[in-house]
């Protein structure tokens, strides 16, 4: 009996096994092994480490693009900002947002995207692998699925990869902070991406000349360079690119028109409805100053 | 000139801003606030936590379909088994293989895939979180991106989603165990599955009431009903049915035509070149006994 | 040469060995060995994983006797309470305090101590290992140590063992509902053990009739018993027995005594020395209420 | 009678408020916010974190002693070794392992101590906090309790503290490694010590002289300097300081006389009984090599 256990390695049959076993004296047998078989190797569950994230803190899972540098050029990127890549980004974002649980606030720019989830939110037992896996994947199937709708003729050559990583804040000004240096880090890259491309397409210069030509240089420098080379003024190049994009939850009326027909009247009627709806709206503004989130409370209310 | 770095909130500025500091005084201290501001923030960055996988242990990434009850049944997966699903299941798990790093084995059945990272793995510093979500959003995205080449006409509604998570086993014994485990499952699911849906789509039974018949049964009362009642052996349904998919690393002989000139020779010619090639190949055996693991050694090689 | 590596297991000689070697040819390869030795070992420093503290959190480290139940027996501890052996926890929580860098407040009840580390502090990089076990070993230490100032004649039979862990609270609203839960415990188990004793003691009912007796009672039933069976308010029992003990650094005034002679004097003359020093204070008053916290504010003190 | 609930800070009570409420119309309320009390702050107990050992893997403890180099100086150590200090250690050590559960063996040497817990063990559920602070704390008490036993007039100044941290090692190999690693640091420490302290002590250098006369030497140098300077052929110093100190446990057999009275004699025998124990052994031999491993199986056996 046990040779025949052994045979069909705990669970299944080589053929030929069931046909003798199916009237024979080993079915008993057979059941019971069977349900032994799973219970045998599920020991193997054990080894699953509890990875809860700490109650009452800010979970922000921040997503980035993998060898982005090298899908651009192959995807033909205007550089140095390229609104339909940008523009499809936020559209993944918002998926994100709506279709998981919790989030908060959303920030992007360039390749990367952190989500804020609710200090208290309960989603998945706040378990972190949930929260990082959840939002990278959802990310990563709306980029191929909405490409078409951003990038038309320009193909999608191969499905993209991102990473993501999990971060606690525990206190409001630490996510603030947070998402500060985020922006700082969006205002400082597209300063000099600026000046670079701008030295590269205009004046010619070679990539290392003009990587060159930037070392060292401060804010100030940079902005002098666009000003009296390109009589560019920075301050007044697109919002989107120098503060990146800011996703928020807002009400929203859609007023939309219904035809009903009362029992007592003979004809339908045309009536117009107002549905209040909570929208996730795209902002290109600053998060740095207090305004941002004097004009925003919801997002750091303590029930949050 | 502290009014000013409020006003623009550290990095930036609001329209005008820059007009009037272009030339005045404020440019110097801009130049270092600009750097402050960047600095200033990235003490946030101590708050990411850690997440080196211990070392000599074998690396797990299981991978699930997120409400894939409701995605099968909206996009009509035949049942019990779709196989078209479970084709681009395998598809987009061997662009996983092939896109990262020291994955030395996968299985996968129903809208789930575990992927073996090798022990000595050196991967992103066996970060955690960097072996979840790069293996998700892979899935994902080739998940949308191959779509169309498996269900065909067959459009995709909305962009799935997947979760993952990490587990380490320590000895060979315990890897072996847990694929094992989830083979076991795919067994028991798939002989449930089988028997359910014959219940429903021949004997005319509501999902209830076939749910009821089944109540208690252990695995040799499934297979009874599917002899006696259907005619079905179920060893004779299809291995990849039973088994699920083993993914593994194979040498194949690639033979391809080069057209050559010799410099001393007139004409082109015309040789055979084989080259071997290591590449992904899906199996649909056993994994449970001994013999899939002394006919693949290298899996659990000791360099791996 | 290889044998003599392999016979002396890498780093050191049977005897003889060195006879031979000192002035034979291996010694030149001996000193690489020694050198290879350490390090070809010290892989294995990689497997200690990370354990650092969330940022801006309150570290709490909770200390707990180990068998103490059979230790307060064999050592005749005084039922419900004993006050030399509380002196001496308490004793000990100050020497922890003391001797460790960065503890604001601690909290003891019975045979446990609750430690609260500063939300900044960075004391040995946040490494959660260091704060539990050095708190744990310095109470261990100090147990023995003083045990013979509060316990006098009463030998300690055997060194006592205790447990710690540690526990992140984010917000100061967290750390204070820390202390009140154990505080509303001290005053449930000590309500509890006052009755209990009093019918084990007074009555003269066996443990299991006063646990019958208790089964069930809330509060009130409680005091009711202790009032009119024993003409006890439980309110006019000892504050330490019924809110515990709190401990804070205070500021305090040491007059001294110095002798000092000065240049042009002749004589020695005795001088008052006011020094203010910090020093640990223990109270035992209500932490629950908003009293406490008003008193002491530089406990929650945002640079702490 | 909200006031009343506030005034009191929930669960317990100002001077006079019980007389006013004990028979009162609060106490119905007061018994229900008693038991609210506990509970409204219980949720605390969620931010506790899982710290669960993977399991199947070696599970070491290492100690160490804090500030022992002033500690050692303020109790007139000798140097290099302390033979009372070496000892005392080992002592505590030993009780560590017989008082802790699943130790399966412990290396020490100079202030620190290594205990290897068995694979398999499901002491505390693998709680490495718990494994870490009861090794800690059992072992600081007991130094202080069996102080005087190996220090005798040597006062015990004041408690000494330790610290402790918790690794885990997948193979067998990997913990011989480990171990191997602390013995090869032993000999590494105790040949510099050696020869530092010789300098010292018979040739009157200064320790700034002698450690500049060390600098950039290697083990032959040292070796050298031993031999031709003074004569000692370091092969010959005692074992516990080249080697440190393994502990393990062995079957001892214990005879002991018992007097017994047969019922049908009519006087007391004495009769020899012959008991086996296992007990903790101090070994000062090589673990570096196989015959350490080879003698003690049982160390590393399968359902360790």
């Amino acid at each position: 009996m046990l040779g025949c256990w052994r045979a069909t390695t705990v669970i299944a049959a080589g053929s030929g096994w069931w046909a003798r076993c199916l009237r024979g004296r080993c079915c008993c047998r057979r059941r019971l092994l069977l349900s032994m078989a799973k219970s045998k190797f599920e020991y193997v569950r054990d080894f699953e480490a509890d990875d809860t994230c700490l109650p009452n803190c800010w979970i922000v899972v921040r997503l980035d693009g993998r060898n982005f540098h090298r899908f651009s050029e192959q995807h033909e990127f205007k550089k140095p900002n390229d609104d339909r890549a940008l523009h499809l980004m936020t559209k993944c974002a918002q998926t994100v947002m709506e279709e998981l649980e919790d989030i908060a606030v959303a920030y992007g720019q360039s390749d990367e995207y952190s989500f804020v989830f609710k200090k208290k939110s309960r989603w998945f037992k706040r378990r972190a692998s949930k929260f990082m896996t959840h939002v990278v994947s959802q990310f990563a199937s709306s980029y191929v699925f909405y490409w078409k709708d951003y990038f038309k003729d320009q193909q999608l050559l191969y499905p993209p990869g991102f990473d993501a990583r999990i971060v606690l804040y525990p206190s409001n000004q630490n996510l603030k902070d947070y998402l500060s240096w985020r922006q700082a880090d969006c205002h400082i890259n597209n300063l000099y991406n600026t000046v670079f491309w701008m030295l590269v397409q205009r004046s010619g210069l070679t990539p290392v000349q003009a990587q060159d030509r930037l070392q060292g240089t401060l804010a100030g420098d940079k902005n002098e360079i666009l000003f009296s080379e390109f009589n560019i003024n920075y301050n007044n190049e697109p919002l989107m690119y120098r503060k990146g994009t800011v996703l928020v939850w807002q009400k929203v009326n859609e007023v939309m028109t219904k035809k009903i027909k009362l029992p007592k009247e003979a004809e339908e009627k045309e009536v117009e409805v107002t549905r209040t709806r909570t929208k996730v709206v795209p902002l290109h503004c600053d998060i740095i100053g207090d305004q941002f989130w004097e004009e925003y409370p919801e997002i750091l209310a303590e029930d949050s």
